[in-house]
């Protein structure tokens, strides 16, 4: 070999080095399950926005919380959400542990098993139903019975278990933003320590970033002597509506930055996150795909419904203030991740 | 330049590269301010254990969680906690908004400005006091004016800022924990809406890992239609005693790994702690430097208090359950930031 040749080598190899350095990758597109339209770009600029040092709306990493509704926003919550479907399901073992309530209403037509009854229970059976299931036992006991539940129960339409049942773009926005230095955060009108068994699982999102409806505990101690948290029927956050930036600054003590429902019981939360400074998203799933999910509102003339409606009083303030509203039947390219196979 | 001079050259820094890499650099001591003994070494090797993924108590990065009480565990609390004194500071302001308090007591001892009788007010009376000065306004109004009181109060024994009489050696230890993936997390008697607003300056604790006693805001509009979270005189959480467990269990979720405390009111929490499987670690610190700090007890024949008292019973139980006390004396090379100045 002769020198030149070496050095002709040497450069080509340098110039190699420096062009894979120099040529930026072309960016792996963030949200791929998401048709490109106003919502993909709204949120891929409000984190470009945020996270720009040199741009106005720039927030400092400490400070970028995103919070998101879960039943219908993160998951399917149709027809019904799981969290009841836990609750009726656990009435047989409660009635074994307590015989008195065997003939005595709501649990009596819960244990009937006539499905058309158990669908005309009113809310408050269904929340004395849902306090007795989730009380009187300790934190780790409920905790062992969510989680083996999770286990075996699956959903009336596809068979599957709940926890595959959470929207792929969802997924792709918490894995965005968390990429991008933003702290996600479950904000629930569901129970906190019921939600807070799985959200590490299937979303990436800790127990402690999961704000709920909560019931207190009390502190004691075992037979043993061991010290347990029992679980008690009593509300310390009732985390739906007003309870959302009520919860929000119990829990987590800083305004969003971000904020993503589904429902009336979101409104609040997402007033609240705009109100702020600078840059804040707003949005809103609108489930109008009966195909591939579920239809319902009654807003835009879909079908009413009493599980997470989305009245056109909501939609046309969504308008009005700025929020976007989020179509699953145009925005989403794919809902569920299991849907092709 | 000769072809063997530069092959040695070469040679030469290739070595020193190798070298540079190959030779550890010896261990920064992560814990200066502690002289080396049982308690410094007890951190230290329960940090080591369970960030070790060879050991046995190896504990999963998401699960590293630790707290920390803040009066008299993080920075100093006698001769009154520095919450106390914001709340008689703002007495004043208090009865200018609202005259018909000016003859009701506690409030008309506070206004005839007599210390001792001031220093005589009982529990109830601090209390009314407490829950009028914190309520009744905006969450960013409170914020406001706990961040301009802090920024020229000053306590009555250094005549510095409350803000600087956080604890070197506590200091260290979140550090440690920190850089050891340990979510370094306060759980307070005191006001939770109060140490959110300097925990992320001070301790690098931002809001949403500050669990405190926590009152009640209700949502709400401004006279523009803005949002608002207005604070309540209602009580969520008495984050004290058998309150830290449960408080922990509603605001975190999981059992924490390492507690550090310094009063009985930190006990239920050290309980809780190590009630846990594998490496848990409790610790109590003990106030028995009157040069330095403070000193009181009652334990070890300390002089008694009504501010932050550890009790015998308390050190005996501590000896008896594997407790570590830190005698702040014996312990710790320094107690205080500028205590060389």
């Amino acid at each position: 070999m002769k020198l030149t040749g070496l050095i002709t080598f040497t450069n080509l190899a340098l110039l190699a080095l420096v062009t894979s350095c120099a040529t930026p990758q072309p960016a792996k597109d963030p949200l791929p399950a998401w048709n490109d339209g106003p919502a993909k770009q709204t949120i891929e600029k409000f984190v470009q926005t945020t996270t720009d040092p040199a741009s106005k709306d720039f927030v400092p990493p400490t400070e970028r919380i995103a919070t998101f509704d879960q039943d219908g926003t993160l998951w399917v919550e149709h027809p019904v959400y799981s969290q009841l479907m836990y609750c009726l399901d656990h009435v047989p073992a409660l009635v074994a542990a307590k015989p008195e309530l065997k003939e005595v209403e709501p649990f009596k037509t819960v244990m009937s098993g006539d499905r058309e009854a158990i669908a005309k229970l009113t809310m408050p059976e269904l929340e004395k139903i849902a306090v007795m299931t989730l009380t009187g036992m300790s934190s780790e006991q409920f905790q062992a019975e969510v989680k083996s539940w999770l286990a075996k129960a699956k959903d009336p339409r596809w068979h599957r278990p709940y926890t595959e049942l959470t929207y792929e773009p969802m997924q792709e926005v918490l894995k965005y933003f968390r990429a991008n230095g933003f702290k996600t955060y479950i904000v629930t009108g569901g129970g906190q320590d019921f939600v807070r068994v799985y959200a590490e699982q299937i979303y990436g999102i800790p127990p402690e970033q999961v704000v709920g409806t909560a019931l207190g505990t009390t502190y004691g101690y075992d037979k043993n002597g061991k010290p347990i948290l029992t679980k008690e029927p009593k509300l310390l956050l009732n985390d739906d509506k007003a309870g959302k930036p009520e919860g929000i600054h119990l829990m987590i003590g800083r305004r969003p930055h971000a904020a993503f429902g589904n429902s009336p019981g979101d409104q609040q939360m997402l007033e609240y996150t705009k109100a702020g400074d600078g840059a804040r998203l707003a949005m809103l799933v609108l489930h109008d795909d009966a195909k591939r999910e579920y239809a319902y509102g009654p807003a835009q003339g879909l079908p009413d419904t009493k599980v997470g409606n989305f009245p056109q009083a909501l939609y046309d303030k969504a308008q009005k203030d700025g929020w976007i509203v989020i179509s699953m039947k145009n925005d989403w390219k794919k809902i569920l991740a299991f849907e092709d196979k």
